[in-house]
């Protein structure tokens, strides 16, 4: 095992200053997955589960979905809550139980409110109550992306080191190219949120910055009606199987 | 977010030295899941691919699978190895394409066989070819937990901070009480597999010294089948839904 | 392949004159899953989706519901209801757009409530909007049998032939007991109800009178908490892994 | 519930005889899934849980299985075997202990081996070891699909009743278009067959004869390359979402 004095964002930076590193690169067609932008998690100032990374997050998060909207393409959000018993909790719901603990926070409840800034189009967007770490786990996000066709799933919300580095594996493992914008992932703690984007930036996913997520989604829509948009072709021509 | 200065090293060594924090707790049967013990992964003499943390990390996987056969709790090994075309690695093999790249682990190749320390039992240990990093993602893990009833899952293996944590964090979704005893996983670098203890410890696991889940899996077998099992059943009594 | 001049219905009932078949037995601790008892299935009088079997059918599921909740097992409620777009019905939904098709059951509508004779405990019971056939289909139904440590599934609802059937394909695959008390589920037609009963009790499930799964639920709460519950006791003894 | 002296045999020709029943439809590329065709259900010379239905039945999977490898749309055979413990079959092996139980098709045995005349290509196939009814439970199918990006499954095998019928199920509810070759599937008993065929064609899928199948298969790869293949490009123009 390699030993090193780095902290977990020293090592991060270490691998983005890596241009050469391959990529999984775009496909030809996305999903948006915004993951627990509730309440519980996005107001420090009522929530001690709360935490705040880059300050323009759920702004990022906004134009992503507006992107997404523009071309069709699906915006999922979800978010945890849970019944008076705490059973769908399961295991997780055991190791503490004060207001704060995560089978606590409960339907209808501030915590379980989507942010305020967050522009949910209820109705239009797809909304998954989950309630593990997975927005994959026991959701019916894996129907709706078969039915879609989409080959790509970007990824954002919180943490980094929880939900978001969940989900991540398993959109990987089921055969999707992922991406996590860094700036729209957030965590309470630097060491937690730079080891997880190291993690899924050399397993798991393209991390990239958001600008240039912003540049593929929004391409010109004629462009990709004819299937080719700029990076996307150029990946899809290299990696996709016949 | 907070800010820190530490090492992921610190900061595991700071969680481990809380002896207060609440744990999910042993339950009533487990299942022993040993994940990718292979020459790929355990050889450094061979492999780049390979690496080595506590040098006595397959004596102990060894000492627990004994113990689990004696008490007849299920013993599972899992590996990992594609097909000549790779696409059962999808996504996943698409960014190198070197001998050392994971989709290039063939199925009869050095790479894709058990460690010669193991002592996997053939035709007795459930054994899986797993594609992915979690030993839940396709594979018929689940319904075996089902069908023995096992309400406790014991992972070790590697690497920390990429199939054992994928394997955890499926583990906990499910509903098991997840122990991950340290010794028995392994990992390239130290910040990943420290960090990766660190989340697994403060979200979905218990991180244990395998001397402490010895002293439970090898309780005497008589105090076992009267359904008491010391620290099991006082954790059992606390936490077990009616 | 086996000719014969045999209605479904006659080949069900030579099924059930054979009392030495054997069975899967009752198990220890069971879920109740009640399926799709909601106005679109179960009032004729308004939807032509709708159907009646046993007029005593929800009756009879509420009398079972009472039974598991007294001995705190789980009662599970599913109902089918969908987005404005349908894009959660998925290709099922594409066939035919009438106020009838099934991704035009919406949200809050009249066809996707309850029947009024159900004893849904909102709150108390689970409650699953499902989207496909099977009740264990992208819901949290798999990890609450894993945290409640079920090892048999009563199943209830319609249709006999569609949800029913497929729920019970999933729980017996999953490793469960699985068990369909005739009188509590209903079907549109009798040749797709009794061939379904016939495919279920020859490969899938035990189909039983319903009094004698009234008998086995309701035995005395004391001799539950010995581990002895008659004839469960003795099917546990015989066919439960060690 | 409607009444009915008919046969299964006799309602499936009913709906047969229904040619403006709406379809699915061909999508835009697709996998072909060949169930279990091993001699313990092709041979019934030597096996009495083998049956016979259309006598050209292996002959027409194999000229499809030549029509998709020629597109390079991925060929997939299963295949049921279990450990000698016989543990991976669960409470499905638990009814009966003969020669012929399920549980008893043991890995290199007769039982579990393809029927010689199924022209399997080992290495370039997939070939997958399931233990349940369905081909997606518990195996690598649905990323396998994923990846691929196909929009439309077509399901070959045994038995109708049995995993034909699990697994069509399955693949409508994951977001498929599902296609069963009636010339393809068999059973052992003809109301077993009919009455599938029939909740098949009703719920899940489309039903047709296989001359149809193989005109889509194997229309011209030119205009396959252009994405214009006849009544598939029809189908995808009217249904598929944006």
């Amino acid at each position: 095992m390699e030993l090193s004095p780095k902290t977990a964002r020293q090592i991060f930076e270490d691998v983005k200053a890596n241009p050469a590193r391959a990529r999984f690169g775009f496909g030809r067609k996305a999903v948006l997955i915004n993951i627990d932008v509730q309440c519980a998690y996005t107001q420090p100032a009522e929530f001690k589960t709360a935490y705040e990374t880059d300050p323009r997050q759920i702004e990022h998060i906004n134009r992503l979905a507006r992107g997404f909207r523009a071309r069709q393409w699906p915006v999922v959000w979800t978010f945890v809550a849970y019944m008076d018993s705490g059973e769908d909790a399961g295991v997780w719901g055991t190791r503490t139980d004060t207001p704060d603990s995560l089978q606590n926070i409960k339907h209808g409840s501030r915590r379980a409110t989507f942010d305020p800034r967050a522009e949910v189009q209820q109705g239009v967007d797809v909304v998954y109550n989950k309630r593990m770490a997975s927005a994959f786990f026991e959701t019916a996000l894996q129907s709706l992306l078969v039915w879609h066709q989409v080959d790509t799933v970007i990824i954002t919300g919180g943490s980094t080191s929880g939900c978001v580095r969940a989900t991540t594996v398993d959109s990987l493992m089921r055969g999707y190219r992922t991406i996590v914008p860094e700036e729209c992932v957030a965590d309470k703690h630097e060491s937690y949120h730079f080891a997880n984007l190291t993690d899924m930036a050399l397993k798991y996913a393209d991390v990239l910055a958001v600008d240039e997520v912003f540049r593929w989604v929004e391409a010109d829509v004629e462009s990709e009606r004819k299937g080719e948009s700029g990076s996307a072709a150029v990946a899809a021509a290299t990696s996709t199987p016949a």
